[in-house]
C-alpha cells in the first residue's frame, strides 16, 4: 500500500494511492490516519473521493510528526572512505516540523547561507507506539519507508558542534513522496534488504549507493532509539545519507537559486525539488 | 501576571496565578492561551472556576511546544572558568516534547544511564510569532520566562558528538513551575537584567550564578534563533546553565533514587523534583 497526505482547497487530506487515482480516507494526514490502531484496514478499506494521481498537489508526508530523528555518518561505504571507523553508537540529531516541505514544493534558499547541501535518506515511518523495543516489535512499529532530503545549511552546521542550526531552516527538508509498506519494496530494509539510494543534482548523479550500506540498521535503530523515548505513530527516522554530498566534492557543489534536486530510494520514489533563493 | 498549565479531573486547563488561587482561563494549557492573539487581555480579564493554589497538580507548563530549542555554553563565568574562549555563536540543540514534566512530578531515572545530571536554566516562552526579527520584535515576542531543568544523561550525550541522546529521555526534564511576564520580575532578562538563578541536590548549593552572566542574551537568541525558523507562540527557548553541574564536579554528582533536585530563577520560582530509578 502507498499513502500521502495532498493539499485540496479544503485541506489536507491522507490518500491512499491506486495507480492513476488517489482516494481520501477520511484523515486529513497521514500521521492522523496511523494513529488509528486500524490505520492499515482502514486505509485498504477506504473509499472517499478520489484524485487523478498524476495533479496531486503533495504536503509534507506528515507534516507535523512529533520527533523527527535524523542519524548521521550512518552508510558504511562512506564512512570508511573518508579514512573513518565505524561507529560504535549511532550519531542522533534533531529537526523541527516546520523544517518540511512536499515532495515537488521549492526549497527556499536563504540569504544567509551560500552552502545549502542536499542528502538523500532512506526513511522510516513509524505505525504503532513502541518503547524498549526488541527486534520483534521494532519491525512491528515499522509502518512503512519514504525518502527524506536533509537539506543542510553548512556553515550554520559548522558554526558550532552541534548540527541542529544548520538542520532545521524553516521549508527547507522535502519529505515524501509517499509512504510505502514494506510488502511494496523489491527488498525489505528491516532485513537489511538493498534499495538503492541515489540523488542527482541538476542532472548530474551525486550519491548513489544502496541501503545495504547502513551502519545501522533501521531495527537497530528502533530498538536504540525507543530506549530513550516512546517512537509514537507518525515518528519520521531519517537513517542517514551516503557518500557525494556536496560539501565534500572538490570543488564543492551547492544548491543554487533554479537547480532541481532528486533524491529518490528504489521502489519507493522520489522528491524533486527545485531550490529558490529567498527575495 | 502568572500563568500556568494544570492537571484537572477533567484534563489540562490554563490557569492565571492570582496569589492563593488559580482561575481558570478557559484554554487548555498555556501553548493554546498564547496562541490567542490577545492572550494577555484574555487571561488578565479570565474569570472560570478557581482552585487553591496549594494544591495544584502543575503539568509541564508548555505540555507540547513546537519547538524545545537549547543553548549550550552561554554562562561567561562558566566558561571563562573552564580556560574556554567565549563563544562566537550560540550553540544550540533541540529536546523534544515527550522529554517534559511538570515542575513537582518525578524524574524518571532510567537503568541505562548512571550519569544523570541537571542544569538550570533560565527559559524563554514565546508569545508571538516571530521570523527574521530585530531586537524590538524579539522583545515583543516574549511572553515571559519559566525555569527548565534540563536534565541530561552525560554517559549517552557523549556516547557522539550530536547531544540530542543525551538530553530528550522521556519524562526527564521540569518545565515550569509558571510562566511570568517581565513586569512581575525584579530585573528583566531582556534588559540584561541580573536574576539569581540557582539548583540545590538534597539542599546542598550545587549552582548559584546571576543571569546577567548570559554570553547570547534572551533579545540576541531570539534575533538568532528567528533567521532560522519562525517562533512560535508557546515555544521553549532554555538558555543554558551555569556553572557547578554535577558532572564538573570532583568527585562527580549525579541524580539518585530519592534525590531532591530543586532549579530556580529569582521571581519567577523553582521546579523541585525527586528523582526516581523505574522498576
Amino acid at each position: 500500500m502507498r499513502l500521502a497526505t495532498i493539499r485540496t482547497a479544503t485541506g489536507l487530506r491522507a490518500v491512499r494511492l491506486d495507480g492513476d487515482t488517489a482516494v481520501e480516507t477520511g484523515e486529513t494526514d497521514v500521521r492522523t490516519l496511523l494513529e488509528r490502531p486500524d490505520w492499515a484496514e482502514h486505509a485498504a478499506a477506504a473509499g472517499g473521493p478520489v484524485h487523478d494521481a498524476s495533479t496531486l498537489d503533495l504536503a509534507p508526508l506528515v507534516p507535523s510528526p512529533e520527533k523527527i530523528l535524523c542519524i548521521g555518518l550512518n552508510y558504511r561505504d562512506h564512512v570508511l572512505e573518508m579514512g573513518n571507523e565505524l561507529p560504535e553508537y549511532p550519531t542522533i540529531f534533531g529537526k523541527f516540523a516546520p523544517a518540511l516541505i512536499g515532495a515537488r514544493d521549492e526549497i527556499e534558499l536563504p540569504s544567509q547561507s551560500d552552502r545549502v547541501d542536499y542528502e538523500a535518506e532512506l526513511t522510516v515511518v513509524i505505525g504503532q507506539s513502541v518503547r524498549h523495543a526488541d527486534a520483534e516489535s521494532a519491525r512491528a512499529a515499522i509502518a512503512g519507508y519514504t525518502v527524506l532530503n536533509d537539506v543542510s545549511m553548512r556553515d550554520y552546521q559548522r558554526r558550532t558542534k552541534q548540527f541542529l542550526q544548520g538542520k532545521t531552516w524553516e521549508h527547507s527538508t522535502p519529505l515524501g513522496p509517499e509512504l510505502v509498506t514494506p510488502d511494496e519494496l523489491p527488498a525489505d530494509p528491516a532485513d537489511g534488504g538493498a534499495l538503492r539510494i541515489r540523488s542527482e543534482l541538476s542532472g548530474e548523479i551525486m550519491q548513489d549507493s544502496t541501503t545495504d550500506q547502513l551502519v545501522f540498521g533501521v531495527v537497530d535503530l528502533i530498538v536504540y532509539l525507543s530506549t530513550i523515548l516512546t517512537l509514537n505513530p507518525g515518528d519520521v527516522i531519517a537513517t542517514g545519507t551516503p557518500g557525494g554530498v556536496g560539501d565534500a566534492r572538490t570543488p564543492p557543489r551547492y544548491l543554487t537559486d533554479g537547480a532541481e534536486i532528486v533524491t529518490s530510494v528504489e521502489g519507493i520514489g522520489e522528491c524533486r525539488n527545485v531550490a529558490r533563493s529567498l527575495q
